[in-house]
C-alpha cells in the first residue's frame, strides 16, 4: 500500500496559497498524508486563459473582495497579513530559488520566509536584496544560492514544473493534487483533498 | 438585542447557489440566525463586470473544475446533482415568481423545486411549463402565479432586487451578507458567514 501523497501547487504572490502554506502542514500531518510542494508560475497560466495579469485585477469589486476575505481568513488562522504594496509581485526570483531549497531540503522553510516577508512584511519579493536577507535569515550562504538561482538549470526546472501544472488542468493557485488525477482548487478545497488522499491511496 | 439574521443572495442558474440552498435552513437553524432568501440576476452583474455570459463558460478550464468540483460537493452533501444540458440556464421567469413566492410565504419551497428539476432533473427553468409543473407540485394555481409573474409589478421587483445586490457589491453567487455590511461570497463561506452574523448581532 503506498502512503497517501498531496501536491501542493502554490505561486509564491497568489494570497491564498499563503494562506495555505499556513495550515497544511499540520492538517497533513494529522492525517498521515504526505505533501510535496511545487512552486510554479501563475503568470503563463493566466496568459493561456487570455489574462495577462491577476483575475483580480482584471475584476476589480473581485479583487476587493479578495482583500477582505484573506485578511478575516489570516484572522481566523491567527496569521499575520497586510495587503501588499503590489500585486501580484513578480515571483519568478523566488520560485527559482525554491526549486534548489525543494533540491537541497530547505524548501518549505524557504517558502514560509518568503511569504511573511511578501504578506506580513510588505517586502518586494523580487529584490535580490530581500531573498539575500531571506537566505541569510535562515543560515544560508545568499550569495551562492543567487548565484544558482540564475542558472539555466534552475530556470528550466522551473518552466518544467509549470508546464508540468499546465498539463495537469492547473488554472489557479493553491491547487492540490492527488493520485489518480483527482485535482481540488483553492485553500477552501485542502481539507477535501486530503481527506481524497487517504480514501485513495493506492492499495 | 437584534436577532443574528443573514441575506441569502441566488441566483437559480448558479450551480454553488443550489449547493448552499440545500444546507443553509440546517446550519442557520442550529445556530440560531434567521435567513432572508434573496433571488436575483446575476446576468447583470457580470455584465457590470464586462462579462456576456458566466466566468465559467469564458474560461474553459475552469468551468470544466468547476463541473467535477460541484458533483463532488454535492456527494459530499448527499444531494443529486447532473450537469444539466444547457448553461446557465435563463433564471428571469423562476426569479420572477419567487419574489412573489416570498410575499405569499412559499418562496423557500419553490427554490428548492426549481434547483431539483433544473440539477436533478435537467429540465428547463425558462420553460413555463416546467414552472407550471413546479408550482402545481407545490400545490399552487399555476395559472395564476405564472399570470402574476408577468405583471409589471413583479418585473419591477426582481429589477430592484438584483440592483440592490450591485448596490452591495455583489459579483457572484451565492453571497451571503450581514448586518454591518459584511459580504462572504461563495458556498464554502456559509458557516463563517453565520458565525459573522452571531458575533455582529446588533446589540
Amino acid at each position: 500500500m503506498t502512503a497517501p501523497r498531496l501536491d501542493f501547487w502554490y505561486d509564491f504572490s497568489s494570497t491564498y496559497s499563503y494562506l495555505a502554506s499556513a495550515r497544511i502542514e499540520e492538517i497533513a500531518d494529522d492525517a498521515g498524508v504526505a505533501v510535496r510542494w511545487r512552486p510554479f508560475l501563475l503568470g503563463p497560466v493566466f496568459k493561456a486563459q487570455g489574462m495577462e495579469t491577476s483575475p483580480f485585477n482584471l475584476f476589480p469589486v473581485k479583487g476587493a473582495y479578495m482583500w477582505r476575505d484573506v485578511a478575516r481568513q489570516a484572522a481566523d488562522l491567527g496569521i499575520p497579513f497586510r495587503q501588499p504594496t503590489q500585486f501580484p509581485q513578480n515571483s519568478v526570483l523566488p520560485a527559482r530559488i525554491a526549486m534548489l531549497g525543494f533540491q537541497d531540503g530547505w524548501g518549505e522553510k524557504f517558502t514560509h520566509a518568503v511569504y511573511h516577508a511578501a504578506f506580513a512584511d510588505d517586502r518586494p519579493m523580487a529584490d535580490a536584496g530581500v531573498m539575500r536577507d531571506v537566505l541569510s535569515g535562515l543560515g544560508l550562504n545568499a550569495d551562492e544560492v543567487l548565484a544558482r538561482a540564475q542558472s539555466d538549470e534552475a530556470k528550466a526546472a522551473l518552466r518544467q514544473q509549470t508546464e508540468e501544472a499546465q498539463g495537469l488542468g492547473i488554472f489557479g493557485a493553491p491547487t492540490f493534487t492527488t493520485s489518480g488525477g483527482e485535482l481540488f482548487w483553492g485553500n477552501d478545497r485542502l481539507p477535501q483533498a486530503i481527506r481524497w488522499a487517504q480514501r485513495h491511496a493506492a492499495a
